[in-house]
């Protein structure tokens, strides 16, 4: 059976609810739903099924069921590599729309930037961007952002899946995204991780893998995982035959 | 059987070569290749095998095969409506790391910006963006950078699998990117699609699709998708019972 449609809005309760304009076009014109159809409404942290009462090209009124909180999102830590100028700015941000249940900064023996007294500041910054783009994203709750660890710390947090990324490793990405066990992945900073680190990651039993054939930004590499993690654990239910 | 361990190298011809003291230490430390085993070495749009003849901790020394073309990566479209201010040139980025073959940039109902005569300046400085990042991630070729089109236009280009991504939509993405058909992904600008771009998309036989459940800021999406096709894309072999 296709599943219901999914509608983003604004806030979310019990009973009658006329939907807005642009997104009543969208239920009664692109998918030409009508008045008895279900669709499923969502909202922060909340969804709940609804029926449509009154089906007009821009004015669809439902009738909204008992609301429930929706399925917790898969947990995913991030743990990346401190980047030069801003970067790190765009991963908090990325992460955060992108489903990350936490990010881990993590200095590596590549990493450049050393933070010293400014490492507060800097915290705060990334803590705020967070709350920012979990508003704007419509995410239930901001992810957490952790202070600056070492990488050796980072890698022993827990998770069912533990990968580090680093070009040329022979494993691909996708078979350890699939399903929806809790997942690490690690991103190392401009230059990567050093054999060393890579070495020390093998014998604490994180999986090596690449991401696609070239070198990635560090700042990509972040969005193109996560981005892959959300898909491929979406949908693990629609793939042929997946493990779960 | 394992695949060959993939190590990037700065050139690639056949016969003798050390590797660099980084690369060594990755094969010889962190891999414990020694000699007599076999990795795959490649550069720039093009792969060999070569053999391990000397395995110190930090001097490789292989013997390369004959090199030969790699493997035409996937024909991936990227159709993107265009953002304000720089955000267009950080897709064009992405897109040229994640492998996109093309861009087309589009104008859509609730595209802001409107080019003008700054459309020229605007392309010659997108395709200097992609040959940079192509240079810098260790692409075969530059992606296409085309024009401004029209959005239907664009939908209407050549692709066996063609997407356009807007919140909420009943498909996931996952079983759209799998495999190595050609694709195309649609993004749409700030705000999104409008329901009547939605529609004609639908009516062309264009696929509805969302990428997770949060609303993506534009250049996001791009990102996430173009990994996530990355992901699927090269590894359909190692899902389980894919359909390839």
């Amino acid at each position: 059976m296709k599943p219901p449609l999914r509608v983003p809005v604004p806030t979310l309760t019990e009973g009658r609810l006329e939907l807005d304009a642009a997104t009543s076009r969208y239920v009664a014109r692109v998918h030409r739903l009508e008045a008895g159809a279900t669709i499923s409404l969502f909202s922060a942290g909340f969804e709940a099924s609804a029926t449509i009462t009154r089906a007009c090209a821009d004015a669809v009124e439902v009738d909204v069921g008992p609301r429930r909180a929706a399925a917790p999102p898969r947990d995913v830590t991030l743990v990346q590599a401190l980047g030069k100028a801003d970067k790190f700015d765009a991963v908090v941000r990325d992460a955060t729309e992108l489903g990350a249940t936490r990010v881990v900064p993590v200095m590596t023996a590549r990493t450049i930037p050393r933070l010293g007294d400014r490492a507060d500041a800097r915290l705060a910054r990334w803590r705020a961007i967070a709350l920012d783009a979990t508003r704007q994203c419509g995410r239930a709750s901001a992810p957490e952002i952790c202070a600056l660890e070492p990488l050796s710390t980072a890698l022993a947090r827990h998770a069912a899946v533990r990968v580090m990324l680093t070009p040329g490793a022979p494993s691909p990405l996708a078979p350890l995204l699939l399903g929806d066990a809790s997942l690490l992945i690690a991103v190392g900073p401009e230059g990567g991780f050093t054999p060393e680190e890579l070495t020390d990651a093998g014998a604490r039993g994180v999986t090596l893998a690449r991401l696609g054939a070239t070198v990635l930004r560090t700042e990509t590499v972040a969005a193109a995982a996560l981005g892959a993690a959300l898909v491929l654990g979406e949908a693990s239910s629609a793939l042929p035959s997946s493990p779960d």
